[in-house]
């Protein structure tokens, strides 16, 4: 539990100084400032009295209880001052200091000292080298913290990893008139983590919305099994920066090079149901709407304006990111055509003209709430001199005190001269927007939330029908033999163990071997040199393909042998793949690997030019449930060549989910497969079946 | 000349009332409230006294001259009035007035009384049933328009078909402290236009950025002339609203349906050199950077910065949008190096660290100025409590002064607290912003406009070898026979007339003929039946391929011959098209399609499925020089295809390029040319082919 942090019924700042512009005074001023509800203590050494307050030499002069200290003494004395701590019961540190890990080597060792003394001592750690906490709960009025903005008391917490656009974040509600709940910057994050502090929160009543800004992960697994408990229960809104670092999303044929975890952390804010955001704005206004208004339906909107050109713009905004705008319904229209200006349009949008007044609005309000087909209201309002905007302002609110549906709306007006108006709608709870576009993205990411919550992701499948001894015997002999690939026969074995079709095929050493498993396989075939000398082997001769019979094979191989048998070859080395030869089907690719404490990637793609050219794949996070599955395919480009289009049947894409799913299973069973592709699979339209695979442990 | 309209030397009212309420009355507070420098009239034929004005009972009775007048009263007199206006020598007349072509037919008939009157008497017409106009310009102070939003002087001009986009966009203008040049909205533009206001504000000094708000185009030619000669000299800022309109993109197998007015007018900003925006709040952003910044010589980019998330969040915007931040030169790392505190890291993005003080900052900023590899200057500046932070908003305005190279500032601080900082930068005109997703889209912006602006588009080369004689005898035939499509011979001797390359082909009525027609075209060729009455020729059996010899040619004639010679089809409809068949090359499309008032577009893509799956075409407007048709194929997801990728060499694109220059010729001397689908066209390493092509007039 975090109470101590967040509700500390009293305060130490060890390294509190009477220098103005320095961090041991600002955070003294800043809870007195902010109206701390409990009591400062000021520890110097000096015994100079800081604005105000008695000085005392050590913490362990204070007569009363301490629960939380702000350390900002130099990084050195860090660890003695914990121990200190330790001994007057201190329950949370909050260590603004820098020069720890952010320095290098030697910071990491006082890093590492400090967590030491934070579990001998049972002192929860915040930071080090951070801003702090901040909390506008009127019963501690806590501003734990060095920055500058005093945020108003309301219903957004905002953690961020970097104080700089918590700050930003921070410093916009502000400028908004929108009041924050609690706050926090944990800057290195030794030991209270993002993932608590989103926990603690999730169980907080008056937080309505979460905003997570992150750069980067420390425990994935952590974040997303917090991430996916608390965010079922309420909104979380996340940014993630750095996704355009270089290489990130570069597509190369090495499908297992695909992954990196600027993916990976936008597809665990999805998995797990955080919408995700890349623009602070965007997030800020977004959450403006979530600490208001109810959770949409659906994705229906119904529009009223009393202008034009906006509502043209919430249009264009709203339909394209797929939420829809259907037509009323004839006694919806037959409502509006009674109560509202004859001249007005009763579709949606129903614009209700430039001289509605407060019952037109009303009416049109009314009939948006009632109508079965629409879950969300968008409402563009200029304010004309000429009409009583203020009652307009008032109706509006009314109806949006029920909660039916989600309300939000573009004021397009002075903010001086219609003041009244703008805090009418302010205080009734209504989210007001100066642009179209920003009420309608407000609007599409609550939506988009929805939509997240409601989906049935469902549990992984665990099949039951692998051979685990076969799997773990494949694996065991790679190991002992040092391979960092599995050989052409231990990757399609391990594949066969998983139950993952495999293309039929046999590796041999000779002509007459080859020529005897293509009989055995069925003509025609494809012969391939198979050998870890030899990388590309398109490149080389070494693949042959659509030989019709044994004749063929026999002098197929004889002709390689004389070629690649030469000194640069071990004799041992040189096999042969004699596979089923699959033409005329559409090649998918399939890909893992490993991401370093979050389990596998998985990718997966339309083959050849797709991927290569038109980068067109998709990635998830295992384990992958077949709802996910089904996902990774259907958000491909490319999906409708293997739905079928203009004739052509398609693919047999259940088998292809059950794959994934079997992929997922086999990485998570055995974390040592580092990379995997398969690439091609041939897909048809009854059968798939995988033609190369490569492993890597 | 629109002097008359911006700087009117005096101003009259006909429909001047005392209701508060009215826009007769409100016009006429907002002169006065605005210091209008000329003297008002009020015309009140009830004689009643207007806001202290004397009222007259026409306009006739004013005594002196009088430039401008508002109409205001009901639509059915505005003509009447209109003659006044013309006794009296009026020079512009804003209506105010709705009624007009917008509420339908009689609306319709009023209006063109309106332009007659106009006609007739050599009044310019403002409107009807618009806001009008402001000008902040000292001398004038004109504030001709009814709404409610008092902007201060500035750079930026705003013109918008839409009333509630403009008060928007200078309400936001209004609340972000920047000044406004003109404004101007001008309703059903029955007379003045959009293009004509920013011809005029092309010529005004004051005036260093325009933005325009566009629904749709009256007149496409008109606009794209003017936009072209203004956006050569100074930046037009371009949004255009309505772009989601049901099926404005959808692409379908007729490709000629790909066109759409919503898709041309953003092709029409690009190709005139306007920049394209969709979001108001970025236009407004951008303007503030573009009335105050020197255009980026190139888009390189230089970031300082005393923060760490926020110049990532920078780094990613800036990159995404096809910027680059280049590696700094050894000269500027060593001077930076001596500079700069030793923590600080001396590479792009430069971080001077939070403690950095004037001194860095200039440092940094002056090094950025002087390197040759860097365009322009990005600034990501949080104001920490314990530096001189004005003093450094001082250094940043000195250099900005000389203006060498762009720079805008990500300025992350308490307005209120740091209200001199903020000061000192904006009075400085160094464009500041509060997220560092706006200020990097600002610089993105500038970017762009610099591009566009250095582009070299060239003529639309005149090929003189082509047969207009025979051309135009094609079409004579066509319209004799009131076909509205052309035959396959006329379609093919059409693109020959043109030196458009057609696959070799003849068109005949019998077996023989057929097989001697292959003869002289060489096999394999390609049989397809050809008649007006069948439309999709694949699925009723009527196309054959990769026939290779005459007998096979002769049998395929007569099957369908037996199959097509019915009752359904007149004997002399059914002919046969024999044809070179081409395998193995890749096949492209193009097509045109005239748009009222514009011209045609040019619209190009790869076929199958990269069309109709994908959705991967580009369009341009007539005429298409070789630099267009150069950007028309690689703007396609899948150029690389054409250009070649892993071994494949690709095909011969010049010949491509010039297929489209020869099109573009094509529908430009032969207007009449409604649609025209060339599908496919086979492109080889070598050479390019059309095979089939339709034409419509």
């Amino acid at each position: 539990m975090l109470d101590a942090l967040f509700f500390p019924r009293s305060v130490a700042v060890i390294g509190a100084s009477t220098k103005e512009l320095s961090i041991g005074n600002r955070i003294i001023k800043n809870l007195q400032d902010f109206g701390y509800k409990g009591p400062i203590y000021a520890i110097n050494p000096k015994g100079e009295e800081v604005r105000g307050l008695k000085p005392y030499a050590s913490i362990l002069d204070v007569p009363e209880e301490v629960e939380l200290v702000h350390i900002v003494i130099p990084s050195k004395y860090v660890p003695m001052a914990m121990d200190d701590c330790g001994t007057k019961g201190v329950k949370v540190a909050i260590i603004n200091s820098a020069g720890f890990k952010e320095v290098g080597a030697d910071g990491k060792e006082l890093e590492n000292q400090v967590i030491a003394k934070s579990k001998e001592h049972g002192i929860r750690v915040f930071g080090p080298n951070c801003q702090g906490i901040i909390n506008t709960d009127p019963e501690v009025r806590a501003y734990c913290n060095f920055t500058f903005t005093r945020p108003t008391e309301g219903y957004i917490s905002i953690v961020a990893q970097s104080g700089g656009v918590a700050e930003v974040l921070n410093q916009r509600f502000s400028e908004l008139g929108v009041g924050v709940r609690m706050y926090a910057s944990n800057g290195n994050a030794c030991d209270v983590s993002i993932p608590e502090v989103i926990r603690y929160w999730g169980a907080d009543e008056k937080t309505r919305v979460i905003l997570v800004y992150i750069e980067s992960l420390a425990d994935p697994r952590e974040f997303m099994e917090v991430a996916r408990e608390v965010a079922s229960q309420k909104p979380i809104l996340g940014m993630k920066a750095g996704r355009t670092v270089e290489g990130a999303k570069a597509v190369s044929s090495h499908t297992g090079g695909l992954a990196q975890q600027e993916i990976a952390i936008e597809l665990i804010f999805n998995k797990t149901g955080i919408v995700t955001f890349r623009d602070q704005e965007e997030l800020c206004q977004a959450a403006v709407a979530f600490s208001t208004q109810p959770v949409p339906g659906g994705n229906r909107v119904g529009l009223i304006t009393n202008t034009g050109g906006p509502a043209i713009i919430a249009t264009d905004e709203l339909v394209d990111a797929g939420l829809t705008i259907p037509p009323l319904s004839d006694g919806a229209r037959d409502v509006l055509k009674e109560k509202l200006y004859a001249a007005a349009s009763i579709s949606n949008p129903i614009d209700v003209l430039a001289t509605a007044g407060a019952e037109h609005f009303r009416a049109a309000v009314d009939v948006l709430m009632d109508e079965r087909e629409i879950d969300s209201v968008y409402i563009s309002f200029v304010t004309p001199f000429f009409v009583d905007n203020e009652s307009i302002a008032r109706e509006l609110v009314e109806v949006n005190k029920a909660g039916k549906k989600p309300i939000v709306c573009n004021l397009m007006t002075d903010k001086k001269q219609w003041a009244d108006t703008l805090g009418i709608l302010e205080e009734g709870g209504i989210p007001c927007y100066s642009f179209a576009e920003t009420a309608a993205k407000a609007l599409v990411a609550m939506t988009r939330y929805s939509e997240l919550r409601s989906r049935e992701m469902g549990e992984p499948r665990a099949f039951d029908d692998v051979d685990h001894e076969q799997a773990r015997k494949i694996l065991d002999n790679a190991r002992e033999a040092a391979r960092e690939m599995l050989t052409t026969t231990g990757a399609n074995r391990l594949l066969e163990a998983y139950r993952i079709p495999v293309a039929g095929w046999r590796v041999v050493r000779t002509a007459s071997d080859a020529a005897a498993a293509a009989e055995e396989i069925g003509f025609p075939v494809a012969v391939k040199a198979d050998s870890p000398s030899i990388v590309h082997k398109t490149d080389v001769g070494g693949v042959a393909v659509d030989l019709k019979d044994a004749d063929a094979v026999k002098t197929t191989v004889e002709e390689m042998l004389s070629r690649f048998e030469t000194d640069e070859f071990e004799a041992d080395d040189l096999r042969f793949l004699v596979q089923d030869y699959l033409p005329g089907g559409k090649e998918v690719i399939m890909g893992t690997r490993a991401e370093e404490g979050l389990g596998h990637l998985i990718m997966f793609g339309m083959g050849g030019i797709h991927v290569e050219v038109l980068k067109d794949v998709s990635f998830a996070v295992t384990p992958v449930t077949e709802y996910e599955a089904r996902d990774l395919m259907m958000s491909l480009k490319s999906y409708p060549i293997l739905e079928g289009f203009r004739g052509d049947k398609g693919v047999n894409r259940e088998a292809l989910i059950e794959i994934l799913q079997r992929l997922s299973q086999m990485v998570i069973d055995l974390p040592v497969i580092q990379e995997l592709d398969l690439n091609p699979i041939i897909a048809y339209e009854d059968r798939v079946c995988v033609v190369d695979a490569r492993i890597g442990i």
